[in-house]
């Protein structure tokens, strides 16, 4: 795949061997990001960071990616300053603030309101999360973290069995990431959901199809003893149109330190999109596993940096640039982990 | 007219030398804005964009623009986050603030506040719009971009034909445009608008006593036969103290493509201060345009840019030393047109 | 002290050595802050500006110390577009946060959140305020301002006379100010206030125990005549649960130029930790003094920016790096005062 100049929107445009590319990139960038020298390869270029919808984490991430290229970043947090509340349609948006930047990050809380401002917009334009639909760079920050974590124990992506756990109809990091694993050979699914947030139907045909093994389940304890992988997930309460809904789902399924010394293998990798619920009535994973080693939660937030470097890189076409601008860190840096 | 180190507050400050010279500037930032080069001349300075009023559009296009030129940007975007709520006056706002940057772009939605503000400020300040006052870098642009489709036509400013169409009365881009065009010789100005939102009279007088040529008028089709450049505004809903009031008034005039081809010269250059109401009741300039090259409301947006850089440049005196701090773009850029 | 990777949480954590080391360095970074040269030492570098509460001042003021050390900064201005609000810990927050940039300002209106936060902090953390308990940057400034209005008047810090004005029960910059100010030898402190609204016992009692002359008073006039420095402050009307009882306190003590000139020394020093409410019900500091040479409260915020840029750079420790990447402003610099 050629990511030069290309919008990216969805993980459905990436086949494997892009997947492999952005990953390959993306290590590339890891001593960047983790403060081991400084690049300026981008210095001069202005990132157009349009939060349409409140994001801290996601917004953040993307202008620290750009940042540590040497870019600057403009940004927008809220719908209620733009034209659009003055009658200004999405094209017209689109075509006056790509103008003013030569990339384009964009969340807006419509289902496919970024696809439609990228054919207005005549800079590559990148999907920050449009509503209950795509926010592909979270899709593949949880896949390069599932590489990296196996990798770090000697396995490889091959066989690998992952059980998804909690909310599976309404999260869409779960949907995307199902999508990506779909590309690899042979995944084991385990599906762990109260019956009414299954996973929905066209993304388990999909995975069977693929050749992938899918089991259904609404019994968490005998679910993760033999797992790689557990992608433990909030209830999206924002997505219930009743919020006492969306209560009775909450703290059904539960993993704590206790639990997981019982029931997992040994080195079994606990992720989750975060943010986590750590409110008593929900508490999907406990605090007390903070100090277990192989909690990847934040390690996921931080390869999160590099995956948007990474992709930033390959749109704008300086991959190979990026070491020639770079020096050593001349501050303090803390001891990341 | 020596710009260093001076307040931005109206056009009314500019005579004709000045807004030529605000134009030669402009045509050398031009290559920046348009990602030809990259220049560092601004390193190490800092913007105050404060924009106690929202804006997507203006503030962007401000912060791209010294961020272009090589400076930081930091920023206000709303009024609840400041002292002013806690009884601070303008005065000690101003005193305090320019403490911290090297210049200072404002916007308030209260008349005169950005001339008030800067007669306390210690470092210069461009008025971003204060209410329905001023908005003069708006009117620059609007010209510049004027003058630049002239050019690319082989005409040149005299005996400009102009139709400025709609809320005339509320639309502060179309006050100031009128003045800057006073500047030039012979314009003809037709004025079609309701007969409620014509443009204040003072406006006419001023235009007629430099021997311009002034038609007004409510009816749309027989006005765009004979023109230059079509400038279609929005009804201001927003400067109507009753909503329902503005809604008689939206859709009164409508440009389309039939009409421009069955009622318009070859050429004639269409225009707009943006955002426009692409509602269904209002639609004063039909999406059906979007693929007329002489729709020129993109290209003002991109002008913005260029001539806000110029402003900085002249305030900061650093013109001749733009090109000295100069190199090529390292990045992929995407054709903007 | 040793500043170095270290957290900026209270004033407390400072004994005299670590002040006037603070000051030793805030001397260095002047010459930055004040545009007669440009560093660029920390390009490369990013701050998490984390400002939980709405802020302009403080959040802008560290802002721009970043910048002015050649550093980027990322930021955030309210809670609501934050995970918090997803039932997300600080804990999480932290550890996420903390992995996007070098170091973290961060506000918010809850009483020890920013040493909550700091636990978990992967990077350093400077308090920019929690709730009514500490803002330390706001009391070194303070603190550096009397050393150098001192200074500029040939006296030492020894045997100084302070006069504090005003709601001394809720100002955390008062309370923290009085902390510092006992690290020195034998302060005169008078206290001017409603007795509702007296400085909390413990402070007193510190001050005395560390040899420091005390007068409580509720009268102006007579306490103004022989100080130094008189601090005055405004009714910090959010403190108050009722704010009808906040307006009684409006307005007791109210300090102008005629009384300046009738019951002060010459060249007695007037500050304020600013925002001063210039309604006319409140007026504590009136605005005839504007042009007083001995109103330091724009000096105040001025050092300010200084005072942060030396905490950046003795966390980051990069002091003694600052000078060699530094050169000339090639731009125009307002003459500040």
């Amino acid at each position: 795949m050629n990511f030069v100049g290309s919008h990216i929107l969805s993980v459905s445009q990436f086949d494997r061997d892009a997947v492999e590319q952005i990953f390959r990139v993306a290590d590339r960038m890891a001593p960047y990001a983790l403060k081991q020298r400084v690049t300026r390869v981008l210095e001069g270029a202005i990132l157009g960071n349009m939060f349409f919808e409140p994001s801290t984490r996601t917004r953040v991430s993307f202008g620290c990616a750009f940042n540590l290229l040497g870019g600057e970043v403009r940004e927008t947090t809220e719908i209620k300053a733009s034209a659009i509340a003055k009658g200004e349609s999405f094209y017209d948006t689109a075509r006056v603030l790509s103008g003013y930047s030569d990339v384009i990050v964009m969340r807006h809380e419509r289902e496919g309101s970024v696809a439609e401002f990228s054919e207005a917009s005549r800079v590559p334009v990148l999907n920050g999360g449009d509503g209950a639909n795509e926010h592909p760079s979270q899709a593949l920050l949880d896949l390069y973290t599932i590489r990296k974590e196996m990798e770090a124990q000697g396995k490889d992506m091959e066989h690998l069995r992952i059980a998804l756990i909690g909310d599976l109809k309404n999260g869409r990091a779960v949907h995307s990431l199902c999508k990506l694993l779909t590309l690899y050979s042979d995944v084991h699914f385990t599906l762990v959901s109260p019956t009414e947030l299954r996973l929905p139907g066209d993304y388990i045909e999909q995975m069977r199809s693929a050749g992938h093994k899918v089991v259904e389940t609404d019994q968490l304890l005998s679910s993760i003893a033999h797992a790689d992988i557990l992608y433990v997930t909030r209830t999206q309460e924002e997505r219930f149109s009743d919020a006492a809904e969306a209560e009775k789902y909450k703290g059904l399924f539960r993993l704590n330190q206790s639990i997981y010394t019982e029931f997992c293998e040994p080195n079994t990798v606990i992720m989750h999109p975060l943010p986590r619920d750590s409110r008593a009535e929900a508490s999907e994973l406990d605090n007390d596993m903070n100090e277990n080693p192989n909690l990847a939660i934040f390690r996921q937030t931080d390869n999160g940096v590099i995956i948007r470097m990474a992709l930033f890189a390959l749109i704008l076409d300086i991959v190979d640039q990026v070491d020639q601008h770079a020096r050593e860190v001349n501050w303090f840096t803390a001891k990341r982990f």
